[in-house]
């Protein structure tokens, strides 16, 4: 992402013609519905500014609208405060226009740009905890609120953490934070170059690889969701990438009663991750 | 909406590049505040909206800008309430940001994607399949994604149908219709008037009352969901009203694993939804 934006950033520098072309073809290609650049490091809404507190995210200032006085606002200010956090009053159009939410709630808080954590990192939390890892790998989910509910089902469950790959898709930005109601405050997200090499990397690790597919090869409930586990969802078009399906252990198929063939990322998501929990309990 | 969908699967399967380019738009579209003000179905201005009224349009709710009072606002207020037409009070800023055409004047109607059915016709509906009746009621869910969301996932899991109240909930709009992947044509949606009457109506009708709360009485592994079931998702910001808590027969609580206390609305009703899925299976 960084690597990203710096060759765009050149590229606009350079401002030849081919180049802008390109561009344009990029971003009309990627569905993008956000940009990660600005959106990075802002919190918006009150539930995600208080996770961000309670998880003691490094946060650099927060705003709350001018005239704005409640008891949720106040306890954000007073808590924020009590950890030496500057408050500033600032005028409710100024947070209208840093939103990218638009559903800020009067408060904004400013964070340092939060850490990537390491696949070793998410393998680490599973092993302090004494319990089989529980992976969640998302294949190109480039919708952040598709992206956010993930990352908060998966943090409801109790998976150890969340792998993105580098490119298409959305990153940890304040969509993203906020549509996981600030799940990504307490389970680390791993950003990785390459998804193929990640998902050996796991195996090699000792994880069982389950992907998610109509058509899959085994039956959700037959599934043993016990063990070391990754969990790929993939993205909401086109499901897994083909590279991404071929090295899955299993794929596994949820049971559709309806006439729709497929569901949402995030629900397929849900299910996997609480049938694991089912089989853990 | 349907047919616009077919549409867009066609579109993908021939890759023509003006489709690529105009699915592009679309998904760049897509990302909106969470209002219904991208619908399609929107009604505008007075003498839109009455004509629409006269027509016998299948109109879902009817905004009035707040402070508005002229004859021809009143007119169309009482003419929608003898109806049955939920009429609400909305801020002028509300109707602003969903108009398209930037004259409103006062009034914007909301119009249904489809007829609602009945509850009777849902329980008509189970028992055509020979299926004991799986029923989702949504307590209040004001977000149209959500709704859809739920929708979506209800009809993947064979649930006979959606009831959803009258007032504080989306309706079956355009946003709702989209979101739902178009599993509105398959599934049919009661509205009622009153959540609580109705939930007792369905225990008169044999049905089991399963509402989702945090701390609720019964694990949700522990539930038996193999009978006739209603199953109660609460609202995103407050869970389940008081009354609609009460009338439950059971309050299922389902394991929170990680930090948060809270999963999304449409990522509890999947988890619910598909461990019916399991028990009966």
């Amino acid at each position: 992402m960084y690597e990203k934006n710096d060759r765009r950033a050149r590229a606009e520098r350079t401002d030849r013609p081919e180049r802008r072309e390109q561009k344009a073809r990029e971003d009309k290609r990627r569905p993008r519905p956000v940009t990660d650049s600005a959106a990075d490091g802002i919190i918006e809404g009150r539930n995600a500014v208080i996770e961000a507190l309670r998880a003691g995210t490094n946060i650099d200032k927060i705003l709350i609208a001018r005239g704005e006085t409640d008891a949720a606002l106040g306890h954000i200010a007073s808590t924020a405060r009590e950890k030496g956090i500057v408050v500033v009053d600032a005028d409710r159009r100024k947070l209208d226009n840093m939103s990218q939410t638009h559903s800020h709630q009067g408060v904004i808080a400013i964070a340092a740009i939060r850490e990537y954590a390491s696949v070793d990192d998410i393998l680490a939390a599973a092993r302090e905890k004494g319990e089989q890892p529980l992976v969640v790998v998302c294949d190109e989910l480039s919708d952040p609120h598709n992206l956010g509910a993930v990352i908060r089902t998966a943090e409801c469950a109790g998976a150890h953490g969340i792998i993105i790959p580098k490119r298409r898709s959305a990153g940890l930005t304040a969509i993203v934070a906020k549509t996981s109601a600030g799940a990504v405050s307490h389970v680390p997200v791993a950003r990785v170059p390459n998804l193929t090499a990640c998902l050996k990397e796991l195996k090699e690790q000792g994880l069982w690889v389950f992907g998610s597919a109509a058509g899959g090869n085994v039956n959700l409930y037959d599934a043993d969701l016990k063990g070391p586990a990754a969990i790929v969802i993939g993205s909401e078009g086109s499901g897994m990438s083909r590279l991404v399906a071929e090295n899955c252990d299993f794929t596994v198929s949820i049971p559709m009663k309806g006439k729709l063939n497929s569901l949402n990322a995030s629900a397929a998501a849900a299910i996997l991750l609480y049938e694991a929990v089912r089989q853990r309990s």
